[in-house]
C-alpha cells in the first residue's frame, strides 16, 4: 500500500478529520509514521488484518469524499497556477537586474514570490 | 436565513456533493434559486417547517465538515494572497509603461495576473 503514500499523505491531510478516531491513528501512524502494519498490531493488540482494514476502510471513506467534492483535483489544478506565477517573478526580476535595477520592481518580485509560497503552504 | 447566504453558498459550494440528493435539492432552491421556504413545500409536497428542517440539517452537516477539515478558511486566507500578488503585478506594469518600456515585463505581468485570476475561479 505504500508505494501511494503521496496521495494518501494529500487525503489524510484534507480529510484526516472526518476520520473516527481509530481510522486517524492507524492511518497516521502507517503512512506518516512509517510503522508497518504487524507493528500497529502489536502495539494495539489486533490483528494484523484488523489493522490493515481499518486503513483500508480510512482510504475509502477519504477517497470517496473527493471523488464527491473534487477539492483536492482542484488545489493541484491551482499549483500548476502558482508554478507560473512564480517563474515569471523570477524572470521579472533577472530583467531587472540586468537592465533597469529600480528597487521598487525588485521588492515588489519579493512581494509576489513570499505570496506565491504562502500559497503553496 | 438568508442573511447568511455567502456563507451557505461557500457551504455548498465546497460540500454540497456530501449532502443527501433532498437536502441538495432544498438547499439549492432556497439558497441559490431564491425560492422561499413555502414555495419549495408547495413543489414537494412536504410542510414548510419540513423543509426547514431539511436545509438546516444540511447547513449543520457541511458546517461540522468545515468545522473539523477548515478547508473553506484555507481557501479564504488564499484569497488575501492572490490580491497581494495581483497588486504587486500591476504596479510592476505601472513602473514599466512609465519607465521602462519593456515588452518581456509587460508580458510577464500578464502572466501573473492571469494566473492570480485563475486561482480564483
Amino acid at each position: 500500500m505504500k508505494n501511494q503514500t503521496y496521495r494518501m499523505t494529500m487525503l489524510f491531510d484534507f480529510y484526516g478529520e472526518l476520520l473516527t478516531q481509530r481510522q486517524r491513528e492507524f492511518f497516521d501512524l502507517y503512512y506518516n509514521e512509517d510503522l508497518s502494519l504487524a507493528e500497529i498490531a502489536e502495539n494495539s493488540g489486533i490483528s494484523r488484518q484488523g489493522v490493515r482494514d481499518v486503513i483500508v476502510r480510512a482510504e475509502a471513506a477519504m477517497q470517496e469524499i473527493e471523488d464527491k467534492t473534487g477539492l483536492i483535483r482542484r488545489y493541484t489544478q491551482m499549483q500548476s497556477h502558482i508554478s507560473a506565477i512564480e517563474n515569471a517573478a523570477a524572470e521579472i526580476k533577472i530583467i531587472n537586474y540586468r537592465q533597469y535595477e529600480d528597487a521598487r520592481v525588485d521588492a515588489l518580485t519579493d512581494v509576489i514570490a513570499r505570496a506565491a509560497q504562502a500559497l503553496k503552504e
